[in-house]
């Protein structure tokens, strides 16, 4: 048989998993600056946890898994003779797995909420599964990568996670622009335009004006049925960047006045401090998700065709569908995946990561291989990370393997070095060579 | 509706995340050091890889993945008329859970065999998922954590173990026996015994001496057809715990004396090493599973009744079941469930896991508060973790917040802070108070 693995799904060899952990630890690092903690939820949900939260499409998503033992004797009689595969679903299969980490975040609070001290401020870096056609740069494993707090209303959060997404993006060296709205401007918005009942319906198409452009946007809104009036105000609000315009121009609808002063006070927190990348007012971003209340944010990168890097928002009630209500919440999730192939592409990633094994001790007959052990364990209990080659092969064939491995020094060990007690220890990048003693040797291999 | 999680799954708070994190960093450190790498596999693998590799006991405790879509369409018409829920199975789920990290990576360097070096050293921390009915210490998903030695045969893997075995445990705290035996030598017993084909008995029944006892033992060997000369014979040779009374005993068998002769090159590489914890020869180590040909390796802790910490040891050929003949390969599993619960229940984990947040700022009024934000975000440049109380709330309401999220450090700002830029640090712990600037708040916080 010749192995393989499902469709959509990865192995990771060393090097990619240590560029994954370098991106994870940037974003961990500032998060836990910012006093967010980390929780790990199960990578099964029960399937009623998970159904209904993401829509019809989504539910077909959700990878369902069968129940154990002899499962058909409780299945649905009905459904089954009847072949029908969605009905039979609940009878056969009990638990899905996890779709994304914010709905297992508000079961994880309802669950928890006596134990927590709120505001809770979480992270969670944990895969997720969808059954989506798998194609390039969409796998059905994945990792989210999420912020959310808990528990309050402040605008602070939102200007703390400016200033987290702004810190994650110059650490990683990608430079962005961090887009910020508020879905009260929206709503405002609607309001004046005479459609306060439609906000749903126009943000849906307001989202697609990047991907689509202006003229498709048009056309889709007087399918819609809203007229040419409307649409052409409609722009006139999209246009415009600055928060004093804004306020003016959507003075009269106490909603998009609220949205506004929001805004401002997001921006408050901010004075006086510098970011490395750009932050502007879009009155056009509008994400997708029906569950944002108030700020939403969205990044890209300036010089990457690649769509959002980061998506986030303040949601009113995440809770409320477990039984918890009237809980305020507001969260961000980096793009890990495309965070990964930015990287790849614009060579952002350290060269170190790469080389974790500093050196490698090669001993020539079997007496100095087992003297390399021994002088391999005296560098390793000094942190150093280095191996030894697990024969005396020809020195030839162990020159090879440092080669391919790419380890930066290697160490030769024979009779003479055995009886002198000090080691040659050579520079693979420059091919400069040093005679030293153990207590030479390991200072500079600790450097 | 009352949310809940699939049983024999968990949750995470943040205090555990934090340990079982110290737990896996420190093992993931001496891996690195020994020059082991890491590798993923993603969580669902082809239902064929999986089954026939763990016995049919094993097979029905796989998670199987139900097919997406109108799954019941290729349903296999026969097994669903018969109503045969495991003839069913192959024909709706095409995936299923990982069961545990050996096959996978089997899988693995099968699969990548021209992309690695030989020989390759991998390690592999990731959860697994079984179908076993969940009772205390037992989960359906649970972590495991492996490094692997694949591709030669030396022995300098194993003593290389024995180090990494030690330092783990030193460093974790726990003091624990190190077992070392080889499947030679049992064969060998086996051979003198008179019965060289019934090793696979033996082992798997020796393997339950410290769980049953002599007496069950021998009760079970009777049953099986053994006689009392060779039960009285065996017992001779697992009460022998010299290696040179082992190898007298073993003299006349070609591979009992190789087994021996293995174990004494093991122990070789570590003369003149120090180790922190017993490591003891123990003829009676069997280990049941049956792919392991050479030395096996067990730990266990000296003041907790928890079973293995860690198994391992080598085997012959674990990637020949898919195509890769001729790869001999070592690894040790740590059982970091049962770790986890001996550093909880012997208080090993240090107390500063728990207060990543190291101040707390609180602001008296909305321009304080903002003012906090600022400071906050200073001492945040500078790498501190810190928070701030997100809305100028009631001093008391705030200072409790801080007493319940045990932060270090509390900063009040109020009028009389800002006009003097001179802060007032309470340590939380002691009650202190220190009146300073920011450059010394900076400093004292960092420490």
């Amino acid at each position: 048989m010749k192995p393989g693995i499902p469709k959509g799904t990865r192995d990771f060899t060393p090097t990619q998993v240590y560029r994954r952990q370098y991106i994870l630890q940037i974003i961990q690092s500032i998060f836990e600056k910012y006093g967010y903690q980390p929780i790990e939820t199960p990578a099964m949900e029960k399937l009623e946890t998970l159904t209904g939260k993401y829509g019809d499409e989504g539910d077909q998503l959700i990878f369902k898994v069968l129940n154990n033992g002899d499962y058909l004797r409780k299945a649905d009689p009905e459904a089954l003779s009847e072949k029908d595969s969605q009905k039979l679903i609940p009878s056969i299969a009990r638990r899905g797995l996890r779709y994304d980490l914010t709905v297992p975040f508000a079961r994880f609070v309802t669950m928890h909420q006596h134990e927590l001290q709120f505001p809770f401020k979480r992270y969670q870096m944990q895969p997720v599964w969808r059954a989506d056609r798998p194609q390039k740069g969409r796998y059905q494993e994945f990792y989210q990568c999420d912020a959310d707090a808990i528990g309050t209303d402040s605008l602070i959060c939102e200007a703390e996670y400016i200033r987290i997404i702004d810190q994650v993006f110059d650490q990683l060296g990608i430079k962005v622009s961090i887009f910020l709205n508020n879905r009260k401007v929206l709503a405002g918005i609607a309001e004046l335009l005479g459609a306060p009942d439609r906000l749903a319906e126009l943000t849906v198409t307001i989202d697609k004006l990047d991907k689509i452009g202006r003229e498709a946007v048009d056309i889709d809104l007087l399918n819609k049925g809203f007229d040419n009036d409307q649409i052409s105000k409609l722009h006139d609000f999209l246009d415009l960047e600055e928060l004093s315009e804004l306020s003016r121009a959507l003075a009269t609808s106490i909603i998009g006045s609220t949205g506004v002063s929001e805004l401002s006070e997001v921006l408050s927190y901010l004075e006086g401090m510098e970011l490395n990348n750009h932050l502007r007012i879009k009155t056009s971003l509008a994400r997708g998700l029906n569950y944002y209340t108030g700020c939403i944010f969205e990044v890209t990168a300036h010089a990457h065709e690649m769509g959002s890097l980061l998506g986030g928002g303040r949601y009113d009630d995440l809770t409320g569908v477990f039984g918890l209500k009237g809980v305020s919440g507001v969260g961000i999730s980096f793009g890990v995946e495309r965070i990964y192939d930015i990287c790849e592409a614009a060579n952002l990633f350290p060269d170190v990561l790469d080389k974790r094994i500093k050196a490698l001790f090669l001993g020539l007959d079997k007496e100095s291989h087992r003297a390399a052990f021994a002088l391999a364990e005296r560098c390793r209990i000094a942190g150093i990370a280095c191996d030894v080659y697990p024969d005396p092969a020809k020195l030839r064939k162990q020159m090879k393997f440092a080669n391919q491995i790419g380890v930066r020094y290697t160490i030769v060990l024979g009779s003479e070095e055995l009886q002198s007690r000090r080691y040659t220890c050579k520079d693979m990048d420059s091919g400069d060579q040093e005679l030293l003693d153990l207590d030479q040797l390991i200072q500079k291999l600790a450097r």
